[in-house]
């Protein structure tokens, strides 16, 4: 990591004063106590506490403090409710961190032409929530739906399981407004379709807080369909199971999820959440949706896909009881993993065709580092979550863990995939950037963050490699 | 327009030898003769004669080229197949057209992980045929879809009536091959679900050759249904029409396509294509698809939607040849129309809830300039194209045609819309813009446009009103 700026964290009172003097006083938080709390995300291997920390309740608190900052040179590390795996709001010692937690307003609900608008820091399962007596709901369902908010799965582009069908986030926002590193505040998209000029919307979705903060949201919003069933279908092999997703996704079925579940997995799910499920080397859950003659006919049609393929077990949902433990195995799975002890949650994508070869070398890299790996993800969109387990108190596993999730990663890039599916790069894939991109991808990506954060102030140290974006960086501290 | 650059006229010879010394002697057009094909697109009523116009064969090519104009300064017009109707391909004097038509090669098709990747200058429905064999369809079909091509598709984010379902072209765009001004060439996305740093793909995509020429693109497809069956649906007035519209979105159906005809469009059409159509103020186009089950399924749900509103027809097709009439109907709705006279289609979008309202007030907008209008639309997502018939001849004829179709444009954002869905600002409705956007909104997409074009060479006097971009086109003729 660079340096922190030795003269701005003398002039933290400066700062806080600043910062005091456009904000209520319960907004910021400068005590070294307090400001801990906010010293790291989910990736807890890294830690730093921040000069200060502001919660603004409005889109005009947090352009205040965001022109405060511009104005002081400070960095700003945007957080939403800090469940990043890849140290996406990791602060650094001299910067304010701005959270959006407290913008947690609904703002409009209109059924008719399909949209929600939300204050940012919403959670991501309360947006569904409030949508229920409607009948409609909000497609991404991110595993920490129940903490993550609005703003950081923009952040993000989160996923979830039922992305399959939907889409991740960029597939699902509208619309935002957003407050730019200079504090001005600007309207990207809207609930209409269609629009004019250049579309920056996609730009903003996920990009992990280097453009802007994101304050409001218009979110697309779809009737509940009228019935759901999973499907468990267990297979002797993890290459027959990744053979059955790709050939179920070629075939033109589409179901809502498709999700992957190795064997280690499912013995700790087994032990922890008594799911019921098989005990076999690699079993999916395949979702479909629809009328009950939809929900018949796709069942029917992956069946016969499956029985090709001799699976040891096929046993499709009968009731909402069974279909809500299914579920429920799935969803407790990285709990279940955490009583196996410390684990990377690694996030990459492979092209579906590739699932079977990338599952069969992940399994010889395991044997190579020496880690066991577990397997559970979104393999319907071939976007895998493989957990290396390590022991945190033994020095230096964490550094073979890290190996191990780097070869992983590439690995992912080498059969046409990409270095994430849905965490984001954040701190943890920042110096892999240089094995998907070449210099002149990765120049424009860094003049557009030129364009709308001219000082690099925002979210810093991560994303770009710090040797690649040094230029940039050195140019932005000249003042030009 | 701005002026032509009279020192860059007056070097066409050197610009000109510059390019025949590193493109093939049968990729430069230089003949005033030859280069007056390229003069306008479809929007007749502007017409430019170019310096040159270049049509290379491969992205190597094009990078020549770009460099070539990029170092002498030579303005340069992206060119698809010229189907564009808001002037999105018009030449200026002092400018170089780079067209794309000869970039027709197929390169890849993968069903397993659901892409092709085509040179940009193949026509959109030649991607289809391409696929038929597979089995599989790329969704978005313009009305152009005959002529247009793929990288005209991608600057212009073009839809179809078959796009409710399935999305524009952005929602169908994997990833591109791209050369910027500079003549650098860059991949953005790419097959894999995924992605790290920013997102520029959607950006590129709609921004009208503003950002660069797309060479080769990476394709979403889809496996075709097993079945698909219209439906026409009669009523007695424009608003219940739209209020059916809305009531079958807001119910959670997803058809494949609702059209919209009003009764100038269905006695035009029913002259020209005998497509037993009724006599009848208002008609819509319900599409769905499926397995027979789910066909069965949604007309039954349409048609409880439709009998409420007490329609004067309703007829779902029995056959493939029922079928075929119904669409042959709506896809030489704007031949028929020519038949009438001259005409301006309109691109603009309002919320599904607003069309009721919406095409009221075109009514009176009709009767206020005193000129015919016809409505022939994608209901399904408020994309309307207002047909404004004038007569060519009559002098100011055309200009208050123009006058009447700003009214409506700015009617379409007064009630929550766009001001194009699928045909692009270009030229028709670049004064337009800062009646949807405010001045922060601008600036930043101009930023944009600053880093991805420093020089603003690219597709000038376009997308942007002129006085708004002054100063970033003067500072980029001061080189800085």
């Amino acid at each position: 990591m660079p340096a922190p700026n030795a003269g701005l964290i003398a002039r933290k009172p400066d700062i806080v004063a600043a910062l005091a003097a456009v904000l209520p006083a319960d907004a910021i938080i400068s005590d070294a106590d307090e400001t801990r709390a906010y010293e790291c995300d989910a990736l807890t291997a890294y830690r730093c506490a921040p000069l200060a920390v502001v919660l603004p309740r409005t889109t005009e608190e947090v352009a205040a403090a965001m022109r405060v900052c511009h104005d002081l040179g400070v960095p700003v590390i945007p957080r939403g409710a800090g469940t990043s795996l890849a140290g996406g709001a990791l602060p650094t010692a001299d910067s304010v961190v701005i959270g959006t937690m407290r913008l947690s307003a609904f703002l409009e609900i209109d059924t008719a032409n399909r949209f929600i608008r939300v204050q940012s820091g919403i959670t991501n399962l309360s947006v569904s929530a409030e949508l229920e007596p409607e009948g409609f709901f909000y497609a991404p369902d991110p595993s920490s739906q129940l903490a993550c908010t609005i703003a950081g799965n923009i952040g993000m582009n989160s996923g979830g399981a039922h992305c399959l069908k939907y889409g991740v986030t960029t597939n699902n926002l509208l619309g935002v407004r957003m407050v730019l590193a200079n504090g001005e505040i600007v309207e990207l998209g809207g609930a209409a379709f269609g629009g004019q000029g250049l579309d920056m919307l996609g730009l903003i979705c996920g990009s992990e807080g280097q453009l802007g903060i994101v304050t409001e949201a218009t979110l697309r919003i779809l009737p509940r369909p009228q019935g759901a069933r999973p499907m468990l279908i267990g297979f002797d092999s993890a290459e027959t199971a990744g053979e059955c997703v790709t050939r179920i996704i070629r075939s033109g079925v589409l179901p809502v999820a498709i999700e992957y579940m190795d064997d280690v997995c499912l013995r700790a799910v087994e032990d922890f959440a008594k799911a019921g499920y098989p005990d076999c080397p690699a079993m999916l859950i395949v979702e479909v949706e629809g009328s009950e003659a939809e929900i018949t006919d796709q069942i029917e049609r992956i069946r016969l896909i499956a029985d090709d393929l001799h699976p040891v077990e096929f046993r499709s949902s009968r009731n909402e009881a069974e279909s809500l433990a299914i579920w429920k195995g799935r969803k407790s799975a990285f709990g279940a993993m955490g009583r196996l002890g410390d684990y990377l949650c690694l996030d990459g994508t492979v092209p579906v065709s590739q699932l079977s070869f990338t599952l069969r070398r992940i399994g010889e890299l395991s044997k190579e580092h020496g880690l066991k790996i577990a397997n559970v993800f979104h393999a319907g969109d071939g976007n895998m979550h493989p957990l290396i387990l390590f022991d945190a108190n033994t020095p230096g596993d964490l550094e073979r863990a890290e190996a191990c999730g780097n070869d992983i990663l590439r690995l992912c890039v080498d059969v046409g995939g990409c270095l994430t599916g849905e965490h984001g790069v954040g701190i943890e894939k920042r110096d892999l950037m240089g094995s998907q991109y070449g210099a002149d991808d990765m120049a424009i990506q860094m003049e557009i963050k030129d364009a709308f954060d001219p000082q690099w102030l925002l979210n810093p140290a991560k994303v770009f490699p710090l040797e690649t974006s040094r230029p940039h960086r050195d140019r932005a501290a000249a003042g030009h």
